[in-house]
């Protein structure tokens, strides 16, 4: 178990009753962890806010399963100006959307509230079950758009977690709307700490490789020869203009490990670019509460 | 060149002056395309359009220098009701966001609106230039955040093109405020057609794999050993849960020479799903203007 019990501040991605917040509140609890909440505005602002305050951890949501990798959390991953700064944990939740408002009355509603990647993910339910001619208005995210009911007249509901009715005082009116009721998001804690070995690990580096035939696959023929199975691949632009990329992968097993570190240093030879992000113990379960 | 000349119209994500109407505006100059515009409000409605409309095109944006693949249009492409649906062009349009306001006091602004993607383009002039508790609002597209800025007090800015500010009659704050001054943004051009070899060409495909280890090596590996160089590659999650991913290839050549068709082939033998999406001219150069 890792000891992070002299952390003294923990920043995620703000306001009050995230889902960003309910990972850090699992992540507090298996932790045993008793710092002080500090909710920001944005992703970047969580790895600022690390990178400034040393000896203090962050939240990062990282991938979705319905949407996929979140770049924001992997692009300020990559780019962090602590090199330091890695991947620490990770937990995967559930996430459950509830139509929220401050009526009772399910079918007076002629609007609806979210993020986009909210709305996105309850099409299905608003198209079926909603009036035709629905309002649909985005906001910054699901607790925002809880929160910003109270500007809006009574027939306005928002989409967000159970959590958010209590934190905003709201009525559920219907429970887990979302289209694909497999819907879960990883969350990885990140900062500047080592991690030992549990025997039950995860390592993420990011590379780019050459632009020229057969790159990538030579990349991945190591994995292969090495018997590491990759569980996570993902490409980003490396912002140099189309064609180039940069690849986030996952694969099983501990940087402290003799093999993992041999199969590391070869792809360090073989890419251009390379920035090992971490070898923490995987999620094996799913958090759904703290107890 | 393809003949379009019977095409009696062309959807695109709208309102006016959106970048996707620019797209459709070149798309059309380069076809001598006449047909009636059909401005749609999602991505998603382009390609429901095409579809219940035969014989009609549509413009879908693809993939950006800075934020990567359009996700949204990478899922209707997969997963449309008609295979024959196609990908017959695309062009490479450079994108250049203003700050756009109805005051002409830069100092003044309190609030940023614009669509997620322009939002996250020019995040570090967000974060340098203006106000830390600056008011983030998105939007469904830079048209729509420039056109809502009259719901709005003049504090209010929006990011888009220059061309919004003519369309809505606002003011240029700050001209080419994207952080990467090579922002470009790939759109095609889409519809039931068949395209002929130009010897100039690019073939799309997705496909996805059994998850067993070196799955991904073995498609990679039949590109390699048929000389065939990928440009473009992306991975969509399959929907199924964490670990299966749908992978968006580009690679050049034409479905109608034998060893582009021979390669398709072999990659649908090897994957558990795999989708043509198209053979078509490959962008050569920037069109930056009509003329």
């Amino acid at each position: 178990m890792m000891n992070f019990e002299n952390v003294q501040r923990i920043a995620y991605l703000g306001p009050a009753a995230s889902f960003s917040e309910m990972a850090k509140d699992l992540f507090c609890a298996k932790y045993e962890i008793k710092a002080c909440p500090e909710p920001v505005q944005t992703i970047k602002q969580v790895l600022e806010f690390v990178e400034q305050n040393p000896g203090t951890l962050g939240v990062l949501p990282v991938e979705n399963s319905i949407e996929g990798s979140v770049r924001e959390s992997l692009d300020c991953l990559m780019t962090s100006n602590n090199p330091n700064i890695k991947i620490l944990s990770e937990i995967i939740m559930p996430i459950h959307h509830c139509l929220l408002s401050r009526t009772t009355e399910f079918y007076s509603i002629t609007g609806v509230i979210s993020h986009p990647q909210a709305l996105a993910q309850c099409q299905n339910f608003l198209h079926d079950e909603m009036p035709r001619n629905l309002n649909i208005i985005e906001a910054t995210s699901t607790a925002e758009a809880a929160r910003s009911l109270a500007n809006y007249n009574l027939t306005y509901a928002a989409i967000g977690s159970e959590k958010t009715a209590e934190v905003y005082n709201l009525n559920i009116l219907k429970e887990n709307i979302n289209d694909d009721k497999s819907n879960q998001t990883r969350f990885t804690l990140i900062g500047d700490f080592e991690t030992e070995k549990t025997g039950r690990d995860r390592t993420s580096l990011a590379f780019s490789t050459a632009n020229k035939p057969g790159a990538l696959l030579e990349i991945l023929n190591i994995f292969y020869e090495n018997h590491i199975n990759l569980t996570f691949i993902a490409s980003r632009p490396s912002k140099q203009g189309f064609g180039e990329y940069i690849f986030f992968v996952n694969f099983d097993g501990h940087i402290r490990s003799k093999k993992i570190l041999d199969t590391v240093s070869k792809i360090k030879e073989k890419t251009i670019f390379m920035r090992f992000l971490g070898s923490y113990e995987k999620c094996r379960e799913l958090y759904t509460s703290l107890h």
